[in-house]
């Protein structure tokens, strides 16, 4: 209820701020049987942590994880599984005057008037820091997913700043460090030039990600409030920097006419997929497709007009290590938080219908990506 | 839980088929105290109404308003609120083969996987005339919101297809069929002219719409799940046919620099509304400022490829009276969704914060709307 | 969250005042496909409804249920069903000066002070009479959990006053006005005997209600909070006067050694039943047991001391009909309260564990009834 | 949802496992602006840890509590506080059979059921362990009501097996390993003799516990579903081994007519205090009364006769450490739940009426404690 609780029927709580003690989080619901151990969640938790190219930010953090609850003997006790991560590098020295004033674009205003009080270590409780659990938690989702549908994730950046990135190859994400589905060695060196060039001038850039799911079942979700869309609108627009979404054809579509936009059915599946496998609130068993924008970094160092806790103007720069591209390593937070999304869903249809229905055949099977 | 109910303080379960005897909806936890009666729900819900323009569908339903229950001497006594609107216009006959096949871009094909049944007249429950409880229960959440601090709405359409409608003024916005901002005549003329070739043509297309809110205090949203532009995301990506949501600047903040995009804070206030009046999942003060996508109406008379139940090829042909553009309508739906979300993050932070914290002096005046 | 809604999984959402327009519920969450009308509701309205002999309050309702959404063709949909029940015998006139003043043991004085305002015909939203609509959400909720495990409900009075009633056999509970499941006239005589005296004298008198389920698969229930019986209790202690709930062996478990209370298992199922059915807060296929004391009724002729919403001191006298004896009517409350917990578990045991377990062979028949 | 959560604003999610690595829990929904430290928790964890005399389990947990999150320089940040508690004391190899049998009055049957998977290492997830992180959650609980109301708690045994405990005063809680609230030292000399005979037997004990909150506002609890005393049984139900709950009257209120049992009010405040402190589900500012029967412990020396996992008859004895009466550490436990009850009932309110009402005169003081 106070906002810190993902999911209803695989519910994931969150704690901790970005320099205090440990960050982590309870998994409530995760159902019983499912072999775990951490071997499952830390790769998942490698692929966003901080460090890992000279592009994000250089804050060295092991965050090993540790599962305190919910495993016994290797396999989930259908009890909560609780996930531990202490925090090692906790340099607070270098936040300057944002502890007494409020950086454009961040949530040191917003938190302040709020609460009366905030931690301004690191971000406190609004570092995108927070993002580490929930690709933790969602770990579980998507093997549990998978184990029972075959379901996979795939993600990309398919825009950075003014370079769009069009898409080649799911294969080529990893072997770049933008998470680019494109293996074109050009336009790579064009954005790492463009990233090097931001950091040199201290400044920061948005970027665009695309999320799949493939593999789902046709049936899940609610058909007014919690629809399937709409829940993948709220925990995408609730990842740190985001500020749009779209499902399927998404703001293309206000151009379309009726007779493009609608993808037609045949025995043997849809012809095209700009609902984004989802129909009327509910997943039509087609791909499950998602793209976001992300904001440029708030926390950059070149020097901006701003005012402190008493409203008097100031100058403020903040110094410390920051991602000149928050983007780039929210391709596997975007997978992470589709993977709850559906998970939830999935249990909440089976409460619904019972296990049956969703092995219906499924006469609509997912597009190739490059459908999309 | 089973996604029928918007809001968690401020809470609104809705029933009712597009055809069957009623619809309508049960609102728990408005403030006692509001004075109340059906005049001040019955104007928005005749905003929305159907039939009102030749743009619209000719459905005549006069959706006239009951209260229920918890108004007593004309105030709110703190109990819930139930509106009825009984169903009146139900010409089911014109639906033709739908009921045994799946029309292309529609709720037909996810709803009989979901639940092995469906109600085919007039769409059920997947209806955006059950928009229309939401309406009401907005109008109720609008009067609160303004007698505390002054909030108030706007909306208009920005785009219809290709055509862009460039912002003039909120007080052109009823001076046409179409929501749009603007004393243009050419302009209109030429909306209505794209709208009646569609109709002839038996097609439909998209729209895109803006809302904002004026006057909100600082502080509402929660820090990492029920971010206040986490929840506006849901709510808008719920409405019938939506499929991208933007906050603030939204996908333009892709290509945009953080040395620009961050809004400078000055004593009188912030420079710029990129933020849309969000930072951190927290309201700023300023204007919240919201953009949707609307694909185009999925039931169109042109002659589609599809499937039936049993999975043989069909031709599908929708009858009956339909939207050629659902955007049309949509301003006051859209409008209605966010007063939905702002009553329940207002009621939340009175909760966490008690009454004082809302009274914070805002530093943040809102920004004047022509600035998004 | 206002406390309105009963359930997470069958969520019943209550609306109305005793004498308003109409009273009624929203069910979200009824599995589809279950056949379905009024006529499955209705019996067990009547059941409840006041007027039955002369020991209930004379009231005048009909109480005639309509069922407004959710039904199709004569089977569930999936979606809300809206239950609604216009009240029709509204004669406010005989409340004296209770508008201005508090009955003793009544909750005019709470809502007074919470809401700052009440409706206080017929005891507005505090009247008993708002178990109508949840009893008819039962009737829903027992037929789908009698088709899914044969499940059925017995309920009697086991205590009026001071005089007990010794369990014979359920078959009486009909035969008699105070749903006593015994065939002993002379006792029946005495409980109308006393009836008849409190009723002259102007006063009431309390009871004891005992509810049992049978044919309830082991399993259901949550671990730690949202134990079975911890909802069974909040379910029981929220119907109107009750002030005390016992599970199984209740407050006789304080005297007894832990040799005796435990049951022991055997090959063929439990000895006993002191859990009431229920083990660490799950269901163990045993006989759910479970018994509530109700308050003498609040609103009687005598008259007594309290004071008016000034503070000032009044004598309170309560004309109207009202039943002296509430509990009289609250076997199928009670009823009605045990089938939504028990749906509402087995949807969300679906949820966490599937259709299969549910079916595990039950090792643990229920108990006879008599072995309580 | 999956019922490792307890309440609404101020929830509080548990995890841990009896001799898993840690238990703890998280706390979302603290109010900010709270001092907080590890100093005011501690104490209450100490109140219920096992081993502080001969007639509680002599299993040696230090229970030494981490705050992990939520804090920053000393006061709360109105983001979830954590809390860490190691489990140090993990001997596993007492527990015998009972891995692959049930014992008789425990959780093993049904958890095994349930789940298909159970931890059997000191009763896992069902050990009356994870209630000390409710018990260190309701510390902070218990602090914010003190400071808003100046409310604060009160508990005692009232009855161990047969033998009643005459209340005579709060202050001879402490001064007994019974928390009775008795200074008779035969009294309590026939206790310890009590349960000296049955540690020698191997056998266990029920008992009643009675506790009381004063100085709660007025108003507080919602009028249907989420009543003050609904809640509370919920609360109360789901402690291990609780099998009955009383508000005020509780069972008593069978036997007494409405002009007893209803509290007059005069000028001055309520005479009597039947209602415990709440009508209508509304507290009513008197004090809250409530009174809890716990069984017998289930696991005991004594041999029964119960099943394995595969039907088989099997001899079942516990050996280990076990607590031969639970009761006696309950007390602070019961009042932890009724804690954790009002502060969520006390923010809801905040929600719903604002501040101002909750400072309404109160005209109903509190009862002196003696008077129930």
């Amino acid at each position: 209820m106070s906002g810190n609780t993902f999911g209803k029927l695989f519910s994931v709580t969150t704690f901790g701020e970005s320099h205090g003690p440990a960050i982590g989080c309870v998994i409530d619901g995760c159902p019983p049987g499912l072999p775990l151990s951490e071997a499952d969640i830390q790769p998942e938790l490698d692929r966003r942590k901080p460090g890992t190219s000279r592009h994000v930010t250089q804050r060295k953090e092991p965050d090993t994880v540790e599962i305190l609850s919910g495993v016994y003997q290797g396999v989930t006790t259908g009890t909560p599984i609780a996930l531990l991560i202490r925090n090692e590098d906790q340099r607070s020295k270098d936040y300057g005057n944002i502890t007494e004033s409020f950086r454009p674009g961040h949530a040191d205003y917003t938190y302040w008037h709020k609460y009366g009080v905030r931690d301004p270590r690191g971000g406190g409780r609004s570092s995108a820091r927070l993002t580490a659990p929930v690709v933790g938690a969602a770990a579980i989702a998507k093997k549990w997913l998978n184990q029972q549908y075959g379901t996979v994730f795939k993600g990309c950046m398919s825009q950075l700043g003014d370079i769009v990135v069009p898409f080649q190859d799911w294969s080529h994400v990893h072997d770049n460090p933008f998470f680019a589905a494109s293996g074109d060695a050009a336009l790579i060196a064009r954005m790492e030039d463009a990233m090097d060039e931001l950091r040199k001038a201290g400044d920061s850039i948005g970027a665009r990600i695309d999320v799949i799911a493939q593999n789902i079942p046709v049936g899940l979700g609610q058909p007014i409030y919690d629809k399937l869309d709409a829940d993948i609108a709220y925990a995408m627009m609730g990842i740190n920097a985001v500020k749009g979404v779209e499902i399927g054809a998404g703001f293309k579509s206000v151009e379309q006419k009726g007779s493009v936009h609608g993808d037609s059915l045949t025995p043997t599946g849809f012809i095209g997929n700009n609902a984004g496998g989802v129909l009327g609130g509910i997943s039509t068993g087609q791909d499950i497709t998602v793209s976001i924008a992300i904001k440029p970094t708030s926390s950059i160092r070149t020097p901006r007009q701003s005012i402190d806790k008493d409203g008097n103007p100031v100058m403020v720069e903040t110094f410390g290590r920051h991602d000149p591209c928050v983007g780039i390593r929210a391709t596997p937070i975007a997978e992470a938080m589709l993977a709850l999304v559906l998970i939830d869903h999935a249990l909440m249809h089976r409460a619904q219908c019972g296990d049956v229905r969703v092995a219906t055949p499924n006469i609509a099977p997912a597009m190739p990506p490059a459908a999309r």
